[in-house]
């Protein structure tokens, strides 16, 4: 084993430099008489929809732009649920829209994806953004999670261009859109999902690892190659309690070359892209 | 080496099945006064896209579907396009449209795909399918290529349940599509192209090795996996004028588990994916 340090990714590092950037963009928006707005929808009151509701107000707060939330109740009908949508996604001083999924059982969240402006959507549930991802268009919004990696990868300078990358993981959320973006980064890129044999050797194999598995420290320390950069995505509460990621970080941060750590990695990231979705959808709408 | 003989996948065979499946379908949508049609969408008169659509008619022709051919002057404005391409899309005895790709520069692609009707869009261009095909959502049509491989796997009983598959290029007409298709069906999919370091050694340890490159002969004996499937979708041609895909066939075959010839092979199969998409699409209309 190498004696070497690894390099923790703090995700809260990104963050800042993010946010700092983004001042500065939103600043010139202001001074054009724009002020960048970003609206959440939320319809009941789901634990991780509020948790995930503050840290975004907040983020906006930082970055100086609004934030609006509209609660809707869990019983509003279907009708009633898409002229509210409706009047959000209507309104020209609201740059950008998340919607918070799953919705009730009883409504149906198609008619809104085929509504929503694609440039309103920030959090990628457009057909067309969700096609753009897939394409490689970048003048799409790709869901925040993966993004977030991309922007970690970018602020450690890990170059991704044939590199051997292994993603665990195939959900629309986070492993098939993360693997579009980096296979535009010109990446090789494996996808591993519970139904692939012998996990441990292709886990081992890559340059660079995501585990995006939503099954807590399953990435052991066997599984990973020496100096590796390790992403791990995975939020969940281990056994004590404790928040921990899909990586056993203990053992592995002694193996890899560059590890995020969770709680303070890649979910410290994703509300700074939204806010980056946010900013980039308001400079949209002044140039039209 | 193995003495153990390849099997040779035969599109031919492979479309003759499909016929036989379809020609049912479509006697029983007649028997209810329901004709399904095809319509052919031409810009200009590109050699490519001719030798396509005579492929396509006979195709149609052979299946019992109605196929109508739309040529339009390569010179003409993006306006009068974009009103041709309605007048298709809206003739509600029009089930499938087809239309050739790329189109003359000076004409846009982009109101095309956001107007198509999604069940009518057969060959996967419009953002509804792409996302479709991208997220795992049978509902859409991929593009006819990728499903004509999946349709060959299908035919000679080979199950990607867990199997390492190398599929080499990243295209949105194959590579990228038949990667979703395979990781739909719990393959665990690597993707190459041309930036990818050590091709050699990922081709060798896929089970399933597809190429998918454009690039004559390039898959090497020494590429490929003992008693590896392999399957091409290249069509190019060689010194000597001949046809022939991304694979050294004569070295191959004598490695190959299953191996698919060009042509005759994956080529023989995209016109009858075709048809199976017109037949799907008027059934779809029919049970509105």
């Amino acid at each position: 084993m190498s004696t070497e340090k690894s390099v923790v990714m703090m995700g809260t590092d990104v963050a800042k430099a993010m946010k700092e950037e983004l001042i500065q963009r939103v600043e010139e928006l202001k001074s054009e008489g724009i002020l960048p707005h970003l609206a959440i929808v939320r319809v009941g009151e789901r634990p991780d929809d509020l948790a995930y509701e503050r840290g975004a107000i907040k983020r906006m707060e930082l970055t100086g732009i609004a934030c609006s939330v509209f609660e809707l109740s869990e019983n509003i009908c279907q009708e009633e649920f898409e002229a509210e949508f409706r009047k959000v996604n209507d309104d020209p001083k609201i740059h950008g829209i998340l919607l918070f999924r799953p919705l009730p059982k009883h409504l149906d969240e198609e008619p809104i994806k085929a509504m929503i402006h694609p440039m309103k959507d920030v959090d990628c549930m457009s057909p067309v953004n969700i096609a753009k991802v897939f394409s490689g268009d970048e003048t799409g919004y790709a869901p925040c999670t993966p993004e977030a990696v991309m922007e970690m990868l970018d602020y450690y300078d890990i170059d991704l261009t044939g590199k051997k990358v292994t993603v665990v993981g195939r959900s629309m959320v986070v492993g098939k859109p993360l693997s579009m973006l980096m296979l535009k980064k010109h990446a090789t890129i494996t996808v591993c999902h519970t139904r692939t044999k012998d996990l441990a050797a292709t886990c081992k194999e890559a340059e660079i690892l995501v585990a995006a598995a939503g099954k807590a420290k399953m990435i052991s320390e066997d599984m990973v190659g020496e100096r590796a950069v390790v992403v791990d995505v995975g939020i969940n509460v281990d056994d004590d309690g404790n928040m921990c990621g899909d990586v056993d970080y203990d053992a592995v941060v002694r193996k890899a070359s560059y590890i995020s750590p969770v709680p303070r990695g890649v979910g410290s990231v994703t509300s700074s892209v939204l806010a980056k979705h946010v900013v980039r959808s308001a400079e949209y709408f002044r140039s039209k």
